[in-house]
């Protein structure tokens, strides 16, 4: 029981590196340049246009590295499943990367959000009808970081089932 | 030592509640009305004219009805400190719940920021400049909301120790 819980677990794990590293390479590879120039300025948009881009890129590769550096102990509970001081450790730090990652999926989010409607209260226009392309991607690049979120929510359960079963 | 760890448990959670709902009522209650009109115009912000806010509002709500409910059983704990599948189902919502909460409040701030400092490539003005005190307010009511993400993290790792020791 308890290894088949450590396998999942350690499957769960890679899927999270998958959308994470995917998600932090797309966002940090988007920009525009759009065809037409004026005298003075050329129109680029890069996603460090945006400091929660930025973040959203570095949260994302901080949670990549540590799922990547947590797959030993992974698979040291495969090995020995009752393992139980390292078991409440990867609780305690898969949390503390939960939050960081989360934080990082929706505040990306909700700029993504007023690129495409903009804000008429706040005279925020939708940057969108002209970063076509540049919009797409940002919407595209949130997918991996949420699916990682999703497997988070899945992985601190199912180390507390381990922890219960002995 | 489970008994001491169920009562942090219960402190906690107070505590939680306490920040969750502060933030709720101070973001809910936010307008300014500014003391100026033109012909056809009455300059006023509300909290709910950023769709990120009413969500900050609803993600704290339910969050702090979902801490009173969970109330009763961390007293179960305290009682009963030996309990298992209790704990487990606990940590499951809790983590649920955490992912809401955090998502709220990092949508939230990601507004607030921007409310503060605008974006200049994106064209988007600070709008703190006319609505000050309507600023002020809703940088504040990011507090409570963070400070409960922060006892999530200590929450859910707790509930680990106390199903590792038995």
């Amino acid at each position: 029981m308890n290894r088949g819980l450590s396998i999942l677990d350690f499957i769960f794990k890679l899927l999270a590196i998958v959308g994470t590293l995917g998600s932090s390479i797309a966002m940090a590879t988007t920009n525009e340049t759009l065809p037409f120039v004026t005298r003075f300025v050329r129109f680029r948009a890069e996603y460090d246009d945006f400091p929660m881009f930025t973040y959203f890129v570095v949260a994302n590769s901080i949670v990549c590295a540590y799922l990547v550096l947590s797959l030993p102990p992974s698979i040291f509970h495969i090995l020995r499943s009752t393992a139980q001081g390292s078991r409440v450790l990867l609780i305690f730090s898969d949390t503390a990367m939960l939050v960081l990652l989360t934080a990082g999926a929706s505040a990306a989010a909700s700029i993504v959000y007023l690129a495409h409607k903009g804000n008429t209260k706040a005279n925020w226009l939708s940057i969108c009808q002209q970063f076509n392309s540049f919009c797409e991607r940002i919407s595209g690049s949130l997918i991996g970081s949420f699916g990682g979120v999703a497997m988070f929510i899945v992985l601190i359960p199912l180390s507390a089932v381990a922890l219960s079963q002995r």
